[in-house]
């Protein structure tokens, strides 16, 4: 999957992910007071989502879809979340289910099975959450992250661990350095590397790629020497301080390597004053215009 | 909600909760043929929770429920969770839902209205999945529990934070010394009961509790002596090959502390040869009382 990834990268020429982060209160005003229910709010999630994906398709090679902002709309909410799932896949997008899921191995096969493997109901298989990639939570150790690499084989799927965080707070324990010199996001970032080991593709990363903040460039540019094979999904660009010459580093030499995600930036860009005037659609597809321009600008730097 | 969840023990004298993680699979091979689809295969677990609770109220004080066990079945299996965790509210049972999430500030804030908040629409409140405690991973640092903080200050919910988990690589992570001595699942043990410290009940035990796994006594043991006002959530009894007598030292000396989750050996028990003959919630039941009994007698010991 991550080859899938790197070609549709060089398609659009963007090395950059929408995500597609919908809360209820992102949505124009007149559209939120006409919603009394769960159920009005996930299906206006819904719209907002579609006239988005027919916006970007073109434009950005994925979406990451942040799976917080419909479980807190509960199963509507959860529908929602499925919804737009298949209809960015449907137009050829690349679709990360950003879930962050981690569990004691047999119940990380469940949430393996929800999202990039399936289940068996007399005799036919069906997949809850149909994506390309998923993000997994690290700190239970290996036996929690096996399932989700054999389903990465068997189904061509492909997963980001969280190695290095954009929040504030990231450093409270990632930072924290071992006796052996290493910090903690150092020494998971050397188990993703070598989790990847059997999952290499022909461009030299592997279906199991890292969690990077583009908040902190120094991290990240020491595991980006540190785990040559996985490619960096990164996150922090614009509304949480990451900048385009900042994460610069998530980059290899050959200007691959990473995927820098932008939400609210893009999907809330029709409430700025650059894009004023401008549809939801189209202040989101100018935003993820201005987005790749200003990161591969800054990777020709 | 500690201090109901501390009442509720006592009143059925049991510190242990069911949980019911429901996988397809379980389920009697007559109820597995009738069904061909995810809306079959969804209903037909609600039915078996539905025994289930209804067999076990009067026996234990709580249910945890896995939500991977539902997410794998899709939107028909977040349906599914969503009324074994109403059932389970409406018998009087304490609701624990086993979601360990964990994402950055805003995000968090997602999962927590899910769960033990609320979102609101059209100036109506809502609540996804209405649980009364929360499972959490504590990777991304404090910035990435606080919103649940805020809800459980604001709603008297709880969650318990990930600290040492019961699976056989938790130590891969956990286990590592940083340079100032303490392990990671300490330096998690110590944040927790700093996070706990404003949410504390009239028991000396604070709305934020922690998971510490059966499987590792030595461990539980150090926990039990680092973090006296955070009540446990003991997973890995039975099935996973803890026994009463090694997590005992997760309890205080007065036989508080810790509440204790089997999964498969009340839920399957239905399947083995001890309480053969008898129907899935019988022998749920009697399952619940046995487990009972082997934990408050080893507490004698």
């Amino acid at each position: 999957m991550i080859d899938k990834l790197i070609e549709k990268i060089k398609e659009t020429q963007n090395p950059s992910v929408a995500g597609i982060d919908t809360s209820f209160d992102y949505l124009p005003d007149a559209v939120k007071a006409k919603c009394g229910s769960l159920h009005d709010a996930a299906q206006a999630i819904v719209d907002f989502n579609a006239e988005l994906i027919e916006n970007l398709y073109k434009i950005v090679p994925a979406v990451k879809v942040q799976v917080a902002f419909y479980e807190m709309y509960g199963v509507e909410g959860i529908t929602a979340f499925k919804k737009t799932v298949d209809m960015a896949r449907k137009k050829g997008l690349i679709v990360m289910s950003d879930v962050k899921r981690g569990d004691i191995g047999s119940t990380a096969a469940c949430y393996s099975k929800a999202y990039i493997g399936n289940v068996e109901i007399g005799g036919r298989k069906f997949v809850g959450f149909d994506s390309d990639f998923i993000t997994v939570n690290p700190y239970l150790g290996a036996d929690g992250i096996k399932p989700f690499l054999a389903d990465c084989k068997e189904n061509d799927r492909g997963i980001f661990v969280l190695v290095k965080t954009s929040n504030p707070s990231s450093g409270q324990l990632q930072d924290k350095i071992f006796r052996d010199g290493s910090t903690l996001y150092e020494t998971v970032g050397a188990l993703v590397e070598e989790w990847g080991k059997d999952l290499c593709g022909k461009y030299g990363y592997t279906d199991v790629g890292a969690v990077v903040g583009a908040t902190h460039p120094s991290q990240a540019e020491r595991l980006r020497a540190l785990m040559p094979h996985t490619f960096f999904l990164v996150p922090g660009y614009g509304a949480q301080g990451g900048t385009a010459d900042g994460l610069k580093v998530c980059f290899d030499s050959r200007g691959s390597g990473a995927i820098v995600n932008s939400s609210r930036g893009i999907i809330c860009a029709y409430k700025s004053d650059r894009y004023k005037g401008m549809s939801v659609g189209k202040a989101a597809a100018a935003a993820a215009e201005d987005m790749r321009d200003d990161i591969t600008n800054a990777l020709k730097r």
